[in-house]
């Protein structure tokens, strides 16, 4: 990026830039309906000062928690927000206003506003002679708010569609045993995010074939201090002896009722974990936003497939999707999927 | 890496490495059973004054044409080579013997000769008191040499098993349907990759069904410069009419068959392109040292598998791979594989 802050250094901006994407990520989760925002302060010198991202409902902002930990070296500095700064008075004061007052001279965000009552922050900051320009992610960097902002343009819990499959695409083998097939560290990114996302749902038959407990655990099976939302989709009845009773969880019968009671009570990230039957479910539907696919690196050659039907009996009919990033995982590969 | 060769910076010493594996990449295809060697001699002030790769069977080895480009430039200079320098008069000198005439003064090679009869060149040079130095490839740089040493020691070819296929594991949809499921960027790789192997193998259901060409071509249409030869293995008759007649091929009954009748007629390098059966017998018969998958970011739920039946009943029996490499190519992830 060849834009100069009067700070004399890129590689700096960018830093700073990367530092409020990560601040954000370290939020994912316990916001809602709050999006997830980072911000950082830099001072003319170039050095972050502050550092602060959204706190839970009712808490301040991320450029008020910035600010606070910048105190006065924010005057002539710099802030990076991952989020247009709001200029609204709701729960808390209007961002804006607390930016001005704090004497910073430049605003740089990555994401407009999408909320009509929030918006305008850009306008109200320029008008007080503080430099604003909105940027583009870096490459590679893990953004956040993508769910958040897709969710609000819906009006409707963003959705993504996670499983762990073979290279051949199966879930399960032939017998049904089907752990593992990741390897640790693909196992831990799932209770990390996990951890980042509001509700995790799954179908009435998995509930019923794996009493899964639906937390969100370290390696060692501690609990995560963050735990997401438990859903079931089905008419089915857990039994009481169940983990997921011991843990508490919310059932509906429907994905459409699931996902309307989920938006109305602050939901805007969901992850739908499966079986087979609830994901075709979700992709007939049209309803899934991502796909995150765990791939280990193991061929079965039959076993249980990731999605219960045929999605299209004809390769011109299938939906295609785009690729949003391919990692490595330890052994395995991460995919994510984004509508194209 | 911390070796400095008396050139002053490692920057260029790295640039000189990845410059020997290019060059070896690029005679790919076009030297078994000889191994497709990059060299790269480098100057005193570190400049690359000479670059050269194996010529085809006959013709000159690596070491000697990079030291030709060279000159007089090459005395006191480092050569970099990917291989080992061969210590034996075959139908060429020794290249070791060249590099003592040429007067370089330190030779630098990644991988060590694993046959009997042309190693010991590290020792000949060391002896001619030259510098000798065995370094590591650099992370995520291609390594040309992997499938021919691998053959040398087998002492059969090296077998790499490649697919295409959706990220839920279909070659094909239901009704049969499988032009294209990867895009242009994937297709592509296809071609030029079968251009740097030495056999295309596919099974008699595949000819049948699909009348392939087997030729490695470019995206318009035209033949590369370099074709590989073509293998069909099964019993069945392939018909006089089809594309395979014309382009000329071979058959085998067996997978052994083919690979023994393969090594002794040079090839050291080959890739199964299927069908799913064919897959399923190299699988089943641990013939296959890597795994090539294409995945596209398509979902079918249903349709044709890669391997015709089970490999494994349960989780535990299934053969892990290790990944060897991720990447994007367009739209679709390309997977590498190998044996763990
Ligand atoms: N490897 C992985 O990533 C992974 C992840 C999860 C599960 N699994 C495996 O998958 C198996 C279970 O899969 P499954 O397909 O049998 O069960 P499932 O998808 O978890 O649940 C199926 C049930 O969910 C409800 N349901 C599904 N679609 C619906 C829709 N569109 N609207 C309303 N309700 C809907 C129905 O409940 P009612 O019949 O009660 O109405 C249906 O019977 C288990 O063996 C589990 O181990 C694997
Ligand atoms: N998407 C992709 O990457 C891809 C790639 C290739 C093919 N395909 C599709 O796959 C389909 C064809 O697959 P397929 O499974 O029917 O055919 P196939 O695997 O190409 O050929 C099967 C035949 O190969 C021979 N064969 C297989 N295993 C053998 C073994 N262990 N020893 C000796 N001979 C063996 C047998 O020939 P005989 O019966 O003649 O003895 C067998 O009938 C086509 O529709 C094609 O489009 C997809």
């Amino acid at each position: 990026m060849n834009i100069d802050f009067g700070l004399g250094n890129t590689a700096e901006y960018q830093v700073a830039l990367r530092a409020a994407m990560e601040l954000g990520l370290a939020a994912k989760g316990t916001t809602s309906p709050n999006p997830p925002v980072g911000a950082v302060i830099v001072d003319s010198s170039g050095r972050v000062v502050g550092r602060g991202h959204t706190q839970p409902v009712g808490g301040p902002h991320a450029e008020i928690m910035a600010l606070r930990s910048a105190g006065n070296t924010a005057r002539g500095g710099l802030a990076v927000v991952t989020l247009e700064p709001c200029a609204h008075t709701g729960r808390t004061g209007p961002c804006t206003q607390a930016l001005i007052n704090a004497g910073v001279s430049q605003v740089v965000f990555l994401h407009s506003d999408p909320n009509p009552v929030a918006s305008g922050g850009a306008k109200a900051l320029q008008e007080a002679g503080i430099a604003v320009q909105q940027v583009q992610a870096p490459e590679g960097a893990e953004d956040a708010l993508l769910p958040w902002l897709t969710a609000t343009q819906l009006g409707w819990p963003h959705v993504t569609l996670k499983f762990a499959q073979t290279l051949d695409g199966f879930t399960a083998a032939t017998d049904g045993t089907s752990q593992w097939i990741t390897g640790e560290t693909a196992r831990n990114h799932v209770h990390e995010d996990r951890a980042r996302r509001d509700a995790i749902i799954i179908g009435t038959g998995t509930a019923l074939a794996d009493n899964p407990s639906l937390t969100a655990r370290y390696l060692d099976g501690r609990l995560r201090e963050k735990q997401p939302r438990r859903v079931v989709i089905g008419t089915r009845d857990i039994s009481a002896a169940s983990k997921l009773h011991a843990a508490g969880y919310e059932q509906y019968g429907t994905i459409d009722q699931a996902l309307s009671q989920l938006w109305d009570t602050g939901a805007r990230d969901v992850l739908v974990e499966g079986g087979a039957s609830l994901a075709y479910g979700f992709l007939k539907a049209g309803k899934v936003d991502a796909i995150q696919a765990y791939l280990a690196p193991v061929l079965l050659g039959e076993g249980r497939g990731v999605v219960s039907a045929s999605l299209a009996g004809t390769l011109a009919d299938a939906g295609r999707w785009r690729t949003a990033g391919v990692r490595h995982l330890g052994e395995d590969v991460l995919w994510l999927l984004a509508q194209s």
